[in-house]
Formats: C-alpha cells, structure tokens, sequence
C-alpha cells in the first residue's frame, strides 16, 4: 500500500471538507491560479499543508483562520506589465486570484498555525491534540 | 487584440518546434512534473522563458544549451520522505523529473544566455541579433 494514497482513493472535489466547489467565491475572470496545488498531510500531532505558489513573495499570500476551524489560503499573482512590442510564443503560467478553504477536523488546534514560504512552496501547519493520546 | 495571446491562437503542442512531443526522453514513472508551465516571451533584442518550478532550489535545476540553438530545461523535485504513520488528506502537488526543449529561431545569440531563480520561477534569458535592425 502506497501511504502517499489520499484517504479514499479518489477523493470527489468535496468530500474532503475543502471548498474548492463553492467557485462562486471567486470572480471568473481571476480563475486562472484556481487550481492551486495543495498537498495536505497528517502527521504525529501536526497536520501540514504545502502549495505551490511560484511567483508569489510572502508577503502577497493570505493565510486566514475562520470560524468553525477552516484554514483559507489566498492570493494573487499579478500579470506581468507588457508592451506592445513583446512577441509570445508560448503562454502557459497563469495569473491572477486564488482562494482555497480547507475545514480541519476537532482536535486542531487553531490557535497554533504556523505559515512559511520558501521557492515559491507555501508551508502551513497546524497543530493538533489527541485527546485519546 | 491582446497581446499575450500566443502566435497562432491556440498552437499544437509540437508547432512551436518545442520538443514535447519526443516523451519517449522522459520515463514513464517521473513524469508528474512534465507539465511544468513555461511561458516564452520576445521582447526587443532578447527571448524570456519562465518556468514554474516550486519547490526547486537554483541548483536543481539545469539550463542547457544543445546543438542547433535548443534550449533545455530540466530538473527533478523529489518526493519528500515519508514515514509510515503519515496520513494524506490530499495529494495534489506533482514530484518527479521534467525536461522540456525549445528550439530557438537563427538569430538567438546561444552564447549570451542566463539563467536565475527567485520564489520558484526560473527565468532564462537568450539574446537576439537582428541582422535587419
């Protein structure tokens, strides 16, 4: 068995408690960093959440707590100034907006989240009591 | 018009002389990374890729430059140790090798090239020489 296999093989968009079905939230012509990656583990007394977030400084993403234990993480990554002379051959990279909520189950912790960026890879933990421990 | 539109609307993935097509190159079990997004802009005197890479340090990733002005990027993330007690909520983020080739046009000066990294995009710039200007 592969640990790194979600729980539930194949998990519907939402039936991991994240948000990610409620696009409304998010204006349409910003949807192009929508798809955010976003790995989410659990470890001994932690969970931890890595996003892929190349481009974006520190400073320009928002990592919120909301009622009922749900993590938000936002951003924006802005387009690049252009000129009318730039010649594109390839556009790949998106731009813009990106909003994603995840609910955390009882026993997190929301009071102790700890956020960090390095190489573009947005790092969030929060921590967790076992009351069974 | 916008400007950022690619040359040719919407081009298939090999008219651009970009090597994607060749997967034969990349095996078949590191291939999470392959869709690295690149874009490939030409802007007065001077080609700029940019590639998001999270993840990556500077040195993870190699810049090359290959017989008949093309240029290959490529590198690895590697998957993150994992300890049996782990427990995924959700796997969204890729790891594995990437290798992506461009072939530039015959007035890319391939001896001025230069490469960086900041917040996870890799930036390469090839300088032109336009023999009419």
């Amino acid at each position: 068995m592969n640990s790194r296999t979600p729980i539930g093989s194949k998990p519907s968009p939402c039936n991991l408690l994240e948000y990610r079905c409620s696009t409304s939230l998010i204006p349409r012509e910003s949807s192009a960093l929508v798809n955010t990656r976003i790995d989410w583990k659990e470890i001994p007394e932690v969970h931890v959440f890595k996003a892929d977030i190349p481009g974006l400084k520190k400073e320009e993403v928002k990592v919120e707590i909301e009622d009922d234990r749900v993590l938000q993480i936002s951003g924006e990554r802005n387009v690049e100034k252009e000129d009318k002379n730039d010649r594109w051959h390839r556009v790949d990279r998106g731009s813009g907006k990106f909003l994603r909520r995840f609910r955390l189950p009882e026993n997190a912790k929301m009071d102790q989240v700890k956020a960090s960026m390095e190489n573009g890879v947005l790092t969030v933990t929060v921590a967790e009591g076992n009351e069974e421990g």
